[in-house]
């Protein structure tokens, strides 16, 4: 993953640098070590930290040993001021997290009265007997700073060491998100900085990495953009989802009028430079872009599918409400379901083949019709990693979206492995929806999608 | 996520601490610690080592900055003997592995020929010009091991300093993976533990983790499974992945023929406390266990989806090979789908609705007919999370599978957000095919899948 970062140049300092605060993740679990789960919290506290204007500096990982999570606060203590811990808070006797960081003060663990209780208060209900395992978890080191746990038994808490202010959240994710949001967060408010920071994602398709970086590399130092962004600090990041490329611009000031300014004048110019690759901003995948799009105008779609198989059904439908705009359609992986359900022409199949422009506008326009949609769109290729031929290597995908003015037809070779190439077709195809929909975005010859 | 291990209580010590080699992993990179994306790096490493019986003790998350990768290293090669590395390979300013490890080294980079003449080559044939930043990526640490890099431009390489050895790989998982498994492991071999580690998987469907777990709780002190397990170290791992529950059966030991026969035995004990809720053993998810059986009997499948939205269709056809046994399908997510394509009856729909059990069975049966499958499976139910009504509320799904002989039908009610839904649902109707072709399977009522 390339990530190129940007800095105005008069901000005088590296955002890395010029943070006041420096936090370390820690997570804790031998199933983390043993690569049973993926370790997700740190990506969720890693995301929303940096979004409140703190530096993550380091994630340590350690497992569930006495003597290491000790040594882990050590280290983390001297890479920040701030310290965020999931795992470790369970019933088990692998759940040492509470004696560890007991240890790393010099306190005793006590029992959280008002969890205790409430598990208690429970038990109870169900006739259940608590066992010695289930009152370990509602324990807390003397003296620390409950963090309630909404979702789950055991509470977490915040303790402080030498300046170093620590926050222990339970492993699993539900129960950990919400307490880090409601309980964490707030207890923070006093020392997080006091600028204001706003993220915008811009989403672009058919344009390399390096393309889209080339296209934005001079944004801070050109006139305009430069005189606004002075007032704020601003970092452009670069995220390759493929097979879209994300550009997120980060921007923070003391002033929020002064950085709504700057964030308006960088806008007119990243959309200019970006120009037709850009398809949408914010947390909107392609598929409910244009799903707001056919939404908004009352029109339906389509699909027929060879090589995808379902995949673009499937990320269509993947977004709530697509039953609005989203028919359905025929996966026509077999020849004889192109010839008979789709009425693909022997003619078409013999002289150019399944994976042909002649095959993919039949196909689009029969589903269309066939389904009385205002749009279909199709798709047949060669994802591999058989059948590729030296006329059709593995990676060739033919597209056709249709309306009932025209039908456009698209050709994209992709050396790739199967999944790939089956991930970039499903996102061509709604692409070439998108651009039939808004037709300015077909102007540009640079984009490859 | 919920782990038991039991040991063989015969081992006379725990794993983590008779294992000889320990190891850290460390991944580098701003984009990680942003939590722009999560670290699937640390996961397939750490699985990877304890398969092969090395101790993954420390993970540590670093940033793209020289001195904080130099400080990771002389951490990490205080927590054992090996370092596992990822990330910071690329061509730009931003990667600085290759110059962080040469200063821990106390060397220099130098150009790596191979893969420096392989890239000019590249370039050559496209008319490219080969820039600065480029050449940056084909660089190693003077003295360093070179580690090929089969499917991306930069060279992995290895050094050692003070005993520890440590392996650095690129970020990018589909370069990081072959580079590991192929290039580092062979390195490797000669320090790996002397003793035969065999891994194996085991796949349920249809009973919880914890049942599964009740089930093989005891497995280890039962008569004649344990006479062989004392011969060898036997640990069993659960994992969860949605809907599945996968069992894993770790045995090591120095004596490969004794091995052999303790998990001969242990083999026929977990399918027998297993049962029908096992589909399958190995690396080969449901989609390809049922593709196999497929193949195996020349048969043909097709689907018709509602609620899934061409999951299925998208799941078989993730396999390789799948255009052998499966023909497509009809995405049927509009009602007027069901009746215009599959003719299912307007009287089905006013009267049951399109999430009931005639539908399904209409679905399946004429799916089946349309493309001349040999079985046809099909799912209509209610994925949210609006849609649900207190008849059928959201996680209502009706599945049916259709043979030349039988339908059989089903009704799972599985309270989640859409995409567990639409997973379990997908599941349930691969599932449901296999027990069509396996109908042994049909007869324990434990199993809700």
């Amino acid at each position: 993953m390339q990530t190129q970062t940007s800095h105005n140049d008069h901000s005088g300092s590296d955002a890395r640098q010029s943070a006041p605060l420096s936090a370390t993740l820690l997570t804790i679990g031998d199933e983390l070590s043993r690569g049973e789960i993926i370790d997700s919290n740190a990506a969720f506290l890693g995301s929303e930290l940096t979004a409140l204007g703190v530096y993550v500096r380091k994630r340590i990982g350690c497992n569930d040993r006495l003597e290491d999570i000790v040594a882990a606060l050590d280290d983390a203590a001297r890479s920040g001021s701030l310290i965020f811990a999931s795992g470790g808070l369970g019933p088990t006797s692998d759940d040492l997290t509470v004696d560890a960081v007991s240890a790393w003060l010099g306190v005793s663990p006590v029992q959280e009265p008002v969890h205790e209780e409430r598990m208690r208060r429970r038990f109870a209900e169900r006739n259940f007997a608590i066992t010695p395992n289930n009152l370990r978890q509602v324990r807390i080191p003397a003296g620390a700073t409950v963090l309630s746990n909404r979702t789950g038994a055991a509470p977490g808490f915040s303790v402080e060491k030498n300046g170093v202010r620590a926050f222990f959240m339970p492993g699993v994710p539900r129960e950990m998100k919400p307490m880090f949001s409601e309980q964490a967060v707030p207890l923070l408010s006093a020392v997080l900085p006091q600028t204001v920071t706003v993220r915008r994602i811009y989403r672009t398709l058919g344009l390399g990495e390096s393309h889209v970086d080339h296209r934005l590399a001079d944004l801070l130092s050109s006139t305009e953009a430069q005189r606004h962004a002075q007032q704020v600090s601003v970092t452009i990041h670069y995220r390759l989802a493929f097979p879209e490329v994300l550009v997120t611009l980060v921007a923070s000031g003391a002033d929020a009028t002064r950085l709504d300014e700057a964030l308006a004048v960088l806008d007119v110019e990243v959309r200019r430079r970006l120009g037709h690759a850009l398809y949408g901003t914010g947390e909107d995948e392609l598929s409910a872009v244009v799903g707001k799009a056919l939404l908004a105008r009352g029109q339906t779609l389509a699909t027929a599918e060879s090589c995808t198989g379902g995949m673009i059904g499937q990320t269509l439908t993947a977004v709530p409400g697509s039953s609005a705009y989203y028919l359905g359609g025929v996966v026509a992986y077999d020849n004889s379901v192109k010839r008979g359900v789709l009425g693909v022409s022997e003619a078409t199949l013999q002289e150019h083949g399944a994976v042909s422009e002649a095959c993919v506008r039949q196909m689009a326009e029969s589903v269309r019709t066939l389904l009385g949609a205002t749009y279909g769109v199709s798709v047949s290729g060669i994802a591999g990693p058989g059948g590729g031929t030296p006329d059709k290597p593995v990676g060739t995908v033919w597209l056709a979206a249709s309306s009932p003015e025209r039908t456009l037809c698209r050709l994209i070779q992709w050396p790739g492995d199967r999944e790939q190439v089956r991930k970039i077709a499903t996102a061509a195809a709604l692409n070439l929806v998108h651009k039939l929909m808004f037709p300015e975005r077909l102007s540009d010859p640079a984009l490859r999608l």
